[in-house]
Formats: C-alpha cells, sequence, structure tokens
C-alpha cells in the first residue's frame, strides 16, 4: 500500500508530491494527460513569482523536468472514484485499482461540460483566465461566458480594459448592473470568424474578440461519496484537510482564486499535511501493537 | 490614500504585490531588508515547482528581476504599526506614516530573539528548515532547539536521517517519547568549533553538526492592535481575511508550514482577495454618494 495518492498532475499535484517524496513517504502521482491542458493554454504568465512573463508551455515544462529530476513517475490514468475503507482508500479506473494511506484531490476544474467548438477554440480566442490574458484585448471587445459567481470579480476586472458583453451560462447567475448582455442565455456552440469570436445561444449569437470562460471546480461528490463539498468545491481546513480522515485536498478543486501560485501553495501544504497524517498512523500502529 | 499597503518583501509579500499590480490597484509594499534573509539562508530548495534545486540567492534574485520587471518599487521601511481607522489603514515606521484602504500583513516569522550567536552560525550550522537542509547531515547528528510545536515534525522528520538532540526552549514544549535531550534547557549562545555546533544553555552544553531552530512567527498583537491571533500566528479564513475588514494576512505569518511555495500561493490569494475589498468600497461608495 503506497502512502499517499495523488489524483491530478497540474500545479497543486505537482507541488504535494515534491514536498510528500522529500519526505520519504511512498506516493503513486496520477493524471489524465501528460501536460496540464490548462497551463498550456495560457500564453503568457505574469504572476508566478520568480519566472515573470513565463509562457504556459515553459512552465509546463519546467514542472516536469521537477518532476523528473526529483525522481517522480506520472501514471497516466484518469482516476474514476476514491473510496474511504476506514484506514485506508482505494482508488479506481476503468480497469485497475490502487490502495493508499492518505489521498491528495488535486483534479482542478472539471472540463466535462464544454460549449460545442470551444475547445478547438483554446488560445484561439477562449481564455479561462482574466488576470493572464485580460491585457491582449485592451480597447478591444470581449463576452463573459458566466457559469459560476467567481464571473463577477473578472468581468468587473475586463472592463477596466476592454467593452465587455456578460452572458449569465446558468441559472442563478445575475448579470451586473450596467453591463451589456442578455439576462440568460444557453451557450449552443462557439465558432471563430476572422478576428471574431461567435457564441451561439437560444438568445441569439453574440460577438466579441475573445470569450472568457468561468466554471465551477469539478463535482467532487461524483469522484468521492461521502466528500463535504459545497457549490462545486471541496471544503477544506486550513491545512487542506477534508471531512474524510486522512483525504486532502488543493489548487482549484477548493475554489476561487483559480492561480497557479495558489495551486502549488495549497499542493506543498496537502502534501505535508498527507505526510503528517501518514506519520500519525504508523505512530498509533506502533504503539497498538 | 493607498489601495493596498503590503508588510514584507518576502515570497508572499511579492506575491500579493504582483496580483494587486496586474488587477490595477495602486500598492505599496515594504520591507525591512532589500533581500529576505530567510531565503538567502537556504543553500538548495527542491520543492519551489518548476525550479528544481535552486540556491536561496537565485531564487530571491528571480524574485526581485520578478517586480522590476512589473514596475514594482520596494520600499525599504520597517513598519512599526497597522492602525484600523474604521474604513481605512494607517500604517507607521518610526519617523513617516501612510495610508491604505486595504493592508496585506506578510512579516513573516520574528527575528527578535536570536540566540546569542546564532545569527552569525545561519547556514553555517544553524539552519530554519528541516526540509530544506536536512540531508546535508545524513547520518551525522542534529540538535533540534524548539520553541514551538512545529518541531515535533521537523523532528521526526530528521530522525530519519539524523541522530537527533531534542532540546525544549521554551514552557509548554515537551520532548518526543524516545528522542535524547534534556526536558528543558534554556539558550544562552551558540558557537561553532571545527565541524561541530555547541550550544550552551542552563542545563549544560550540547552538540552536533547543525542546530534546527524553530520558532513561532512574530507576535502580531504587537504589530496591529485588534487583531485576532492564536499562539503566535494571525487567524485567517480561506480568502486570508482576518478578523478586520479590509486585513489579510499571507505566508509564515498565518503558521505551518513554512514553505516558500504555501507563501506565494497565500500571498497570491491575499493580494486577490485584497482587491475584491477595495472594488467593493468602491462600489458602496458610488451607490452611497
Amino acid at each position: 500500500m503506497v502512502d499517499v495518492a495523488i489524483i491530478g498532475g497540474g500545479p497543486a499535484g505537482i507541488a504535494a508530491a515534491l514536498n510528500v517524496q522529500i519526505r520519504n513517504r511512498t506516493l503513486i502521482l496520477f493524471s489524465k494527460e501528460a501536460e496540464s491542458k490548462k497551463i498550456l493554454r495560457a500564453k503568457r504568465i505574469d504572476n508566478y513569482p520568480g519566472m515573470p512573463g513565463i509562457s504556459g508551455g515553459a512552465l509546463s515544462k519546467a514542472y516536469r523536468n521537477h518532476i523528473e529530476d526529483m525522481g517522480i513517475e506520472v501514471v497516466l490514468k484518469p482516476i474514476d472514484h476514491v473510496y474511504a475503507m476506514g484506514d485506508y482508500y482505494v482508488v479506481t479506473c476503468a480497469d485497475e485499482m490502487w490502495e493508499a494511506k492518505s489521498v491528495i484531490l488535486a483534479t482542478g476544474v472539471n472540463d466535462d461540460k464544454l460549449i460545442i467548438g470551444e475547445e478547438e477554440l483554446v488560445g484561439q480566442g477562449v481564455s479561462y483566465c482574466a488576470t493572464c490574458d485580460g491585457r491582449l484585448y485592451k480597447g478591444g471587445s470581449v463576452m463573459v461566458i458566466a457559469y459560476n459567481e467567481s464571473a463577477y470579480e473578472e468581468a468587473g476586472y475586463l472592463s477596466e480594459l476592454a467593452s465587455v458583453t456578460f452572458i449569465p451560462a446558468k441559472k442563478g447567475i445575475k448579470k451586473p448592473d450596467g453591463m451589456e448582455g442578455p439576462d440568460y442565455a444557453k451557450p449552443a456552440g462557439i465558432r471563430r470568424e476572422g478576428r471574431r469570436v461567435i457564441l451561439e445561444t437560444d438568445q441569439g449569437e453574440f460577438y466579441a474578440d475573445c470569450a472568457f470562460i468561468f466554471r465551477n471546480a469539478i463535482a467532487p461528490a461524483s469522484l468521492v461519496p461521502g466528500i463535504d463539498a459545497q457549490e462545486g468545491c471541496v471544503k477544506v481546513n486550513r491545512d487542506l484537510s477534508t471531512n474524510l480522515p486522512g483525504l486532502f485536498a488543493a489548487g482549484d478543486i477548493t475554489g476561487a482564486p483559480y492561480q497557479i501560485a495558489k495551486a502549488v501553495g495549497e499542493g506543498a501544504t496537502a502534501g505535508l499535511s498527507a505526510v503528517s497524517y501518514v506519520n500519525g498512523l504508523k505512530d498509533s500502529s506502533e504503539n497498538g501493537g
């Protein structure tokens, strides 16, 4: 049985793995993809301290080099479920299973419900980060496609740079006062024509230089039965523990802000918290036996 | 009046500054020193994702370059007090004062109560980070000088690498079962003789290849009257807000783990939370007027 299973190979999962490895606990790091698509999408990242203006591609490469340097392998398997078994966990994918004393969830934002055509336009008129890409559209026009409330703050920032069309794409999301856009529109597809991105909805079509899309983190209940989640985000304590003993969460899955620095910070803390938890198990079994 | 005053120029303060700057809010970044001594002390950092095995000196330089690139200046002033004035803050040093709508505390660990001789031995037999430096003493001997409970976990890790003498340096700290060392000893001085570090205490002298010292973060109540703190650490919520509206905290001052990745993650979150707070003030004053 491995000490710590880490689900997700993005910045949070990598930071967790580095710390578990340094602390000499065994680990397995799962990722559904060889490189985080979300990082690769970023043209220019200005707020990862120490690497000014780095591209998503270069940062992703630096991360892969770092874990290779440390002798950490990535297991390329999409994890279906994490089951709490009492004093250990079972982690499953379609055709295999693993046992771990402790688990760190770092699965990031759910990409399941993409708009038709969205994936093809990533980095070419579709963005997920106003802080990263907003300034590329200074003086132009942008759409904010809002699936969650984090879009309000992002749209406010974007409106200082460009004209904003705000599109509430989910019931319960309200268009901010004074912003252009429909009260609600259900996205049906997104495409590019020349320099414009066009969103097709049940309320007609909307145009802009770029579409910024803001979605909730993955619904964690479908991954881990019994986990305590709120509005699609795992509820965590300061040490990144969850309601299930030995289960930790880090990165976008714990909610906003959706920033790489925040993800690596939480990953580091979750990694050290998991090591501390595993050490505690060892002590109590030594005392008991 | 500036939007956000950031107290502390270490990793947390820098990460906060980058995010406030990108979000186009005005800021002032205070630091008592041109470079974080705590970072400079680290010979080799293995767990800052993307920069495998970087030295503290090189990482410090990368941070300075980054904020220079972004046009952020550091004001080299040691801040004495932060006063909550209702809807704004006053920040003071011995001979000057500033006003800010919001404040981020990122002052790190208190260095005030050093052991006599300690400062001269930093990086030469005195360390503050088992994860960073522990492996340098594999097969050798180390002392753990414990001012707080984080030392237990650190000593446990070190005991896997080297023989450990555990020295409780503060009332309330208990020596872990099975570890060598006195039940309590008051450090009086520390010196080096050849390859050995010698700690002088009221219980006699102790020897090792290296002394690891673990202290609490700064007592924040002396910096900010009215702040809610526990065991020397500022109590923060998930968004790094404190009990005082508009006051945020990030990095070592919020408690363990004392890791750079954790500090930059909290700095980024605190920066964005402060921006959100300042934007809220603006909205309500617009509505009110």
